[in-house]
């Protein structure tokens, strides 16, 4: 497995400044990731090579495809050394699932919503689109201080290893009520990143989330919103904007949906009874 | 069809400034796109509503389904209201399309990708991760000035016409060598921006891009170059970092890949002769 940089010498040009010069860059690792349940294909995804068993465990729980841990039998990364492939430079790998014995999966839900006869249409979209929780966040009386929110963003920037020396990772963070870290997690792809975080969090006995925060160093998808509730996430914060799906789903789940969270201030989109402002 | 933006009633907490102050704030539209070719279900993408027939034109571009506007016989969005479904608000749509006769498609690659033995390894993975490009890029002699480069971020952004109300766009803008601009999209997703724009291209009748430059509004991965080559662009420009794969495919491909393009400054990660610095 290759690491989550890479050296590359690039031509760096500040007009006025004389001629290009040369020198070395630090580019965020960006690989494939193929998931296989029982020797099927799942999904691929470009991620950045790290915590690949936190990642599969996280696809596993926010795709519904998982409820507990204990429906992973195991989670094996096959570099494609054990292939009898021996010269592979060993871009990429493959994550090979085995669900506990009696463990049903379903092609992913996506591929059932295209196939559907009309396609996208109406009020029952969003519950197509949706995948189904076992957590009813709405059960969450948690109350976050929002002088805690706003500390939040600094400390997941501190905690991010490799962001400052690529500017190119996403970085999720999950936080307590009272904004102690519990884990953060980078990667070039934001999805990738909450799954990760996610995924330790199951593999690590903490589901539901209840009481926690989610923050993620972008946007706020309806992606990644969906795999907030998936993981009983009471409040998802964003230090960007949110999506108009993002906020009609957090509406519908009882998810409190943070976005703008930049120096002192924050927007409120759905549930606000929970942050605490005074 | 919604718009482009929703207007949501959001609560506003700025901390030592009293009560949170309720406010209407714009949010980024994000709903589903589902694309259909021959009545299969090929893709689903959560895109912001419009330019819906440019995107599904790039989509089918940058997948490697169609090589020219011709092999398109037909697109047509359905938006659910000629399907009997008299009571939809119309959330999403399915983009249903006809290739020419005779035109065959194929599932996508990254399906035949995570069915491949062992899986993603070893120097051949970029190849099968890649779609063949029918144009060189070795060939395209184009000559961009840096000063030219350097005013192209604020141009993309004096474009965007929905940015500045959200903040939750992305965008893609296609200029010439002179940097003049063709055409820019936006969407929630940075790949769709990029499709909207070349499905555009393909339309108009403008393929190969020689000589142009696709300018993107944050970070280049693998999957925006791959959609450069796909439709013969030589130079991509990204105004944050490229990640690692992003870099050696601009390598293999010939294409000219330019990163944290911001202030009077670049790095140029691939081809910098295409790049004048004086």
């Amino acid at each position: 497995m290759t690491g989550r940089t890479a050296r590359r010498r690039v031509s760096r040009i500040t007009l006025d400044s004389g001629p290009p010069g040369g020198r070395a860059d630090l580019l965020a690792t960006e690989e494939p990731l193929g998931i296989r349940i029982g020797g099927q294909a799942a999904s691929l995804t470009m991620r950045t090579p790290g915590d690949d068993i936190d990642l599969t465990a996280g696809f596993l729980l926010t795709e519904g495809i998982v409820a507990a841990a204990d429906d992973i039998a195991a989670i094996r990364i096959c570099s494609g050394e054990q292939c009898g492939h021996g010269d592979h430079e060993g871009m990429g790998n493959i994550a090979d699932v085995t669900l506990r014995a009696g463990t049903d999966w379903h092609a992913p839900r996506r591929n059932f919503l295209t196939t559907s006869a009309c396609g996208v249409c109406g009020k029952a979209s969003i519950d197509d689109l949706r995948a189904a929780s076992r957590f009813d966040l709405c059960a969450d009386q948690v109350r976050v201080a929002a002088a805690v929110l706003v500390a939040l963003p600094d400390r997941l920037r501190e905690a991010q290893r490799v962001f400052e020396r690529t500017g190119g990772l996403h970085a999720a963070g999950l936080f307590t009520a009272d904004g102690a870290l519990l884990a953060v997690r980078e990667d070039v792809g934001r999805h990738n990143a909450v799954d990760k975080v996610l995924g330790w969090a199951l593999r690590a006995g903490r589901l539901p989330l209840s009481g926690c925060v989610l923050l993620v160093s972008g946007r706020a998808s309806f992606e990644l919103a969906q795999k907030a509730v998936m993981a009983g996430v009471p409040v998802l914060a964003a230090v960007s904007a949110p999506s108009s799906l993002a906020a009609e789903l957090a509406d519908e789940a009882g998810l409190t949906l943070v976005g703008f969270l930049r120096g002192r201030s924050m927007n409120v989109y759905a549930e606000p009874q929970r942050i605490l402002s005074d």
